[in-house]
């Protein structure tokens, strides 16, 4: 079983997401997470992650390479790519813990984007790590609400030096 | 013509993306932009962004909440929400121009996050107006590669002060 994280270039075009998610779903795979925006007028690149086995993975990628309106696909290694993820986290706050969640803020360096009179919004940008770390944190608290962009990428160039 | 966006909680069964995003390309409709992550266990959070005509935009909001799989489907009306995107730029950085660049990513808080002989990584998490900001700056010089994750949001509690 592995993780493979692909990214995508595709030609803007109405259904390629669709078709580019049917080819794991028709083969029960799921897909961990997916980014996909618009970067230039008729192009949009889209990062996804899907766990499963390295072979029939590698099997997909070669599928989804040859679909229409696909112009790229690259596979990014963990260790030669900048990896992030963005999560907003909405946490319930109470009097007596409101102290101890600005502190996890701080030191995850999360930025507080939201507060209401019981709950903060917590936003963070980090790789997957040490954002999993801070929502383990969090679950110490309630958390309200979660939503989590999931990885997206770009080779670095500086693994060339 | 309306901008939308879109978070629906979803059961992560195999195929509910490819149906989803189905719904809209049938119609001809682009998404602009979708990120999609497990959140916990068996839920999906997906956050969608469409442009189109209200009237039918609202009209496939209803087939989406109607799909199998899809617990909530619920709109992010920008001035209640907490909407953020996540982007990465690769950059050419020629020596004469690395000052100005670092400037750029200093006044729009960008993190530097891969440094090569001639190319920066630029990391930016901020609201979609300060994103495209700071990508027409960076557009002076030769933008390598770009990923966005598209927008992603939490309806603010504190709009109900």
């Amino acid at each position: 079983m592995g993780n493979i994280i692909l990214s995508i270039l595709v030609d803007n075009q109405a259904g390629v997401l669709s078709r580019i998610s049917g080819l794991f779903s028709r083969r029960g795979y799921n897909i961990e997470s997916l980014t996909a925006s618009v970067i230039e007028g008729n192009r949009t690149r889209i990062t996804l992650v899907a766990t499963g086995e390295k072979e029939e993975l590698s099997q997909i990628e070669r599928q989804v390479s040859k679909l229409v309106d696909v112009i790229e696909v690259k596979e990014l290694p963990v260790q030669t790519s900048v990896c992030r993820e963005l999560i907003l986290v909405k946490v319930q706050v109470l009097p007596e813990d409101r102290a101890q969640i600005i502190s996890i803020a701080d030191i995850f360096r999360a930025k507080i984007v939201d507060v209401s009179v019981d709950t903060m919004i917590l936003e963070l940008t980090d790789d997957k790590d040490k954002v999993e770390n801070c929502l383990r944190l969090l679950e110490a608290f309630t958390i309200k609400e979660l939503v989590r962009t999931g990885i997206t990428g770009l080779l670095r160039d500086s693994s060339n030096l």
